[in-house]
């Protein structure tokens, strides 16, 4: 059984302010950035890693067979669920046991990044069943505080290539889901985040478009929540505004355009700006919901953002209008003449037609949510640590509310 | 003798760029921070400390008693001279040895903790002698590359309380004086950066106000340099720019006002940002003669910051009027009409304005220097290290140049 810590050490935002520094050793960024894997790889001290991929990639690209190669990996796993169901990390726990393995590259989107954290934490802890593991999620009930398990071993390294715009790999937290539950749990520990980080945009032409977009979108998320959030800084707002300015001008030609490798990278270093301090303000509503959406039925999390960010926004805009007011000069909305409640609505205006002009899902009835499940996303929301962090208190009632409001 | 690596992981400005994420752990900042600190040492692992502290503050208040009391240290040494002569890191050492210390805690301004960091490296590395201590220096000369010795050791653990604005507290290199050829070195290694630093605004009102006010001539300097660097970021640009607008509105006031606790903190926080990503662009000629000027005339950091950075700003305007434009809105200043050469002037004009205003040296002449000691100091300058990131090369008549111009 796993030892137990409370996050005591999350502080308000009183005078007093505690700011943690990432987490995350260094990011190589650029066209051509993979071409130093190997070079990090043994920096790090891995000479045989264990590869975990994006099935795309793996199947229809030789991009995984050439990092491999690269690498000298002892293997490669590229059959990483949505979500990342238990038993496939315990599945590739062993894998890295049997071949020998001394290290983790993952390559992909969330779903392989996190995975190879959920892996970490098994090889650290010396877990070899799904019970085992349980036993290291994140137990939390509304409105806190959250019990954290620690680790007490030592994890593999872990090096990331990412190809979508989340940011899974800038973070210590890793969401894998009990699929007899059909909710996502929460896995925390600093040791898990990616040391290294690589964002090459010749490795992200071949993300889908949809994936690019939503991905982008998910980024978004983390900014806007992050500005609204009660624990704001200096430091989050400058960073995440002059993130919302990179993806205000390129997510959409990046997406129209996958070989402008120029604006490709740039959203590439704006989804990490959008992550790289958000475990100093804390995220609201658009996460919490959309973290259980995402477990619950399978909806990839840049789809939950394009969802629910609006309405998220417009449920916390009567206590953070003054706060969303300040997004507009990044996405250019002219708010002049406007007072503080006008532009945080007309910043919420631009969101929309930006997510209109992507042709992302805007509804949950388009995705084939129903009302029917409205209660069990929310019942597992308010086990979500992330809800606390929303800038205005969120009951049931409310919840269930948004969701309808989204549907 | 110790070993040595090249700087061969800095790389220039290219496609792929590589971004060191801060060694720094966690800053506590805001008024009431120093309270936190006995909390922060016993988490860090010590319970008996050794405290260097910066003699203003240990002659003339109880602070340093007070936290003494309630760090448990195991002594407090407060006589370290400016520059931080070599024979003085020894001392300390020495002491830390006798009185059988676990860690470091580190409180005033820029001598004290980069005394503390070379007092680090002497107890990583067994160092007990000048000569020995001298082995670990960066060497360089112009273009570079620098040769930075490895450390093979593990230093104690350093807590900073920082109660001016340069930033010392942040970075991993400490600048130490070789009294015998009247120079500074530097001392560079990620294990040398305090884990956690405390900003407390009630600390810093006893700063006296012109440290305040040119330390924090040297957080802009660090701003404007790291804003036309070759090698600038979105990151670095977003952060920055930020700090320089917190430093407009609140520097000159917060040294009217030194009870004013809310601009005193906002400078710690903008202090801070000035300098947190500076090891991922490059500083330039300001910072490389400002050094040595220091070094060979004991002059304060600060000062040669509001001596030589409108006149670096004026030597690199030919290829940076772009980059040095870009500073216009943090400054307020209003470049309508204008073109980029016609911009950064009107920046630097504000600059010029700003430091008149607060009343800080502006000339060579003002501070005891001669013309007869720009040779020497071109001579060291041309060995730092720093002079290599200058955006606009630099040859030894450049350089007398800008000493002339600034006399």
């Amino acid at each position: 059984m796993a030892s137990v810590r409370n996050m005591s050490d999350v502080d308000d935002a009183g005078p007093v302010r505690t700011f943690e520094l990432p987490v995350t050793d260094r990011v190589l960024y650029g066209a051509g950035a993979a071409g130093r894997a190997r070079e990090e790889a043994r920096r790090m001290g891995m000479t045989r890693p264990l590869i975990l991929a994006s099935g795309t990639l793996a199947t229809t690209t030789r991009v995984v067979d050439d990092l491999a190669d690269g690498l000298g990996a002892a293997g490669v796993f590229h059959e990483v669920p949505p979500h990342v169901p238990r038993r496939t990390v315990l599945a590739v726990a062993e894998r890295y046991r049997e071949v020998g393995a001394d290290g983790l590259v993952s390559l992909g989107g969330g779903s392989p990044i996190d995975c190879a954290k959920g892996v970490a934490l098994c090889l650290s802890e010396g877990v070899d069943r799904e019970q085992s593991l349980a036993e290291y999620r994140i137990r939390y009930r509304y409105p806190g505080p959250p019990q954290i398990p620690a680790l007490t071993g030592r994890p593999p390294h872990h090096l990331a290539l990412s190809t979508t715009l989340s940011g899974a790999e800038f973070t210590s937290i890793a969401g894998i889901t009990d699929t007899e539950r059909g909710a996502k749990d929460l896995y925390s520990a600093d040791v898990l985040c990616p040391g290294v980080v690589i964002l090459d945009p010749e490795l992200a032409v071949f993300t889908p478009r949809d994936l690019w977009l939503s991905s982008g979108v998910r980024a978004i998320d983390h900014i806007v929540e992050g500005v609204y959030s009660a624990r704001h800084t200096p430091v989050t707002d400058a960073v995440l505004l002059e993130a919302l300015s990179i993806l205000a001008a390129d997510l959409l030609p990046s997406a129209d355009e996958p070989l402008d490798l120029g604006r490709r990278g740039n959203c590439q270093v704006a989804a990490w700006m959008a992550i790289m301090h958000l475990r100093n303000v804390s995220t609201g509503l658009s996460h919490g919901l959309g973290h259980q959406l995402g477990a619950l039925l399978g909806v990839p999390h840049g789809v939950t953002s394009c969802i629910l960010l609006p309405h998220a926004m417009d449920f916390n805009r009567p206590v953070t209008a003054g706060r969303q007011a300040l997004l507009a000069p990044a996405l250019g909305v002219d708010v002049h003449g406007l007072d503080e409640l006008g532009a945080a609505a007309a910043v919420a205006d631009c969101i929309r037609s930006l997510l209109a002009q992507m042709g992302v899902p805007t509804r949950l009835s388009e995705i084939g949510v129903e009302r029917s499940h409205f209660e069990a996303i929310v019942e597992e929301a308010m086990n979500d640590m992330i809800l606390a962090g929303n800038p205005r208190a969120v009951s049931i009632v409310d919840a269930l509310a948004l969701l309808e409001a989204a549907y």
